[in-house]
């Protein structure tokens, strides 16, 4: 994929913008991290890897907006900054994951001037996302194992190339599998109430030349009633200890409805979307967001003034309804070990 | 309620444009049956037994449009009428039921004119309108029995006064809880593609003080999950002799996560619903309608030009995970014996 979801220029964020396509194509730069820290909140850049890598950016445009050439006035400053890039978002812990990493660097370079450490945290903003790249890769050749040749699969959101700085998490898989010279067939999910499913899934695929149809969230149950499916793959936004899975909402409703039906449920994520201090998904916190998002969520208002809306962004697959999942480490099938994992 | 979805006035039809709502309370006057005919292929009016109403209705404006004064030269003009009438939605079959009641009529009437049979199809039409709102008192009264003071109904789509000439089935069982004391709170599923879940269900619970909050259709399961929903209750379009269930697309989806989390599934609908003639399910043809739907449904593109869709209007629940089906004439559980009904 030629897509540069998040890419360092001339001392600038640029990303595409998301919430635009897939009618235009238009790239926003960013020199003020609060203007990127805005483009988060508001789903410009989304998806657990890629708002990772937003992150790890926006530390870097925050320190060289700093004067101070004293490191401890310098390390207090970026701590601030660090926690309102952390209070964009709570649920997918990438996020978290890539400011801990630069907060970490700079607690290391003690010893440095804060003009040194701000070309370092480029650089190691950079790392995050390379790492991702190749991190993409290896998903899509461990997870197409999973895929047959002629399989249909159904995927929920957008786990591809625009939620990650590589080819994508599940829709990764999909695109390596295809290479392998698998056919496979996909069913995109809208995703209500955003559509990134129908918004950002069926233009990577289309792009990529996979055939791809999009139903709305509530006709994946009387496709799978008729055996159109095959499997299911979808990408993650935190994975406790035990194996369950923070995603976007609608995802527990796929697996349910997987399980009744005998299909397999998979999900793939990077070790960067583990977060093994969470002994279950019952700890991991879900972000509620905007009434809006329902009511208006496609610029017409469809819903009568003041109507209560229940608008959470994220759910949680319980272990026991998931068949495997993939990171670039390896196929982790139950009973889930994840203590093995390297983060 | 007050609320007059359909009715006939000086010698024309009046719905209230179910497109428009919530925001704008129009209406549309009929006189010509092609135009209604129309209205009921946009969805202007809709619902399984209202679509039966505004078929009876169609047929009398039909009629008077026709100048012969020869029965043999009406019968067989009046059977193209119908017969372009019942060609516009296939799978509710209250619409084939209400046509086939005004059939029975003209036939039946052979001995008189044309102009004698003319006021005598608006008096039948309207003995549909006024059984229908009986109808919806009965189920109402003997579907309340299934709910208790402080549950929370999930329901889908419209099953409400717009969907009936009355109360309406689901929503019906719902007002008629509330007003026998009963303290009850809704979650209506928003119903993608169209909406009418968030357009219309929210709209006519609101109007009648009821506690209502707007879903996404893939936020359910998670509800359900937290333990936030006592019982779903929908309506039905077709119910075949089996009591397997087709009604609006994602009611299947329901029913399996009902299942799943042991929670009561129920379906109300008049006896005008059930087609006895066909064995299961399986049989009940289900209505494909146009990608835009999903693609623009709300105004804007939101997908990719020519990207492929699939959207079924309908899904079919097996018998297997309803618990009770609410008519007229009773509340009929498993092992369903439908038979006994009085269609």
């Amino acid at each position: 994929m030629e897509l540069k979801t998040i890419d360092w220029k001339d001392g600038k964020v640029v990303i595409i913008d998301q919430t635009k396509l897939p009618l235009a194509e238009e790239y926003l730069e960013f020199s003020d991290y609060r203007e990127l820290l805005n483009a988060i909140k508001q789903l410009k850049i989304r998806g657990a890897p890629a708002i990772g890598i937003a992150g790890a950016y926006g530390v870097c445009l925050g320190a060289n907006k700093l004067e101070t050439r004293d490191y401890a006035e310098f390390k207090q400053q970026m701590n601030s900054i660090i926690d309102e890039l952390a209070a964009t978002r709570p649920t997918a812990v990438n996020l978290f994951w890539a400011l801990h990493r630069m907060k970490a660097m700079i607690e290391a370079d003690s010893g440095i001037t804060p003009d040194q450490i701000k070309p370092k945290l480029v650089e190691a903003a950079a790392r995050i996302l390379n790492e991702d790249r190749t991190t993409c890769q290896l998903m899509g050749e461990k997870g197409a194992s999973l895929l047959k040749d002629g399989d249909t699969v159904l995927t929920h959101c957008n786990a591809g190339a625009l939620a990650t700085g590589g080819i994508g998490t599940a829709l990764g898989v999909i695109f390596t599998a295809v290479k392998q010279g698998k056919k496979i067939k996909v069913y995109a999910d809208e995703t209500r109430p955003l559509l990134q499913g129908a918004r950002l899934t069926t233009w990577e695929l289309m792009k990529a030349g996979i055939d791809v149809t999009l139903i709305c969230d509530n006709m994946a149950a009387w496709l799978m009633q008729q055996g159109q499916i095959n499997c299911i793959m979808v990408g993650a936004d935190r994975i406790a200890a035990n194996g369950d899975v923070a995603n976007k909402i609608g995802t527990y409703n796929l697996a349910v409805l997987a399980h009744y039906h005998k299909i397999p449920f998979y999900v793939v994520a990077p070790a960067s979307t583990f977060d093994l201090t969470l002994k279950s998904g019952n700890e991991i916190p879900i972000e509620q967001r905007a009434p809006e998002e329902v009511t208006e969520g496609l610029g017409k208002r469809t819903a009568p003034p003041a109507v209560s809306v229940y608008n959470p962004a994220f759910d949680v697959t319980p272990n026991g309804l998931i068949h495997a999942i993939v990171c670039e480490q390896g196929v982790f099938i139950p009973p889930y070990q994840l203590q093995a994992i390297k983060i």
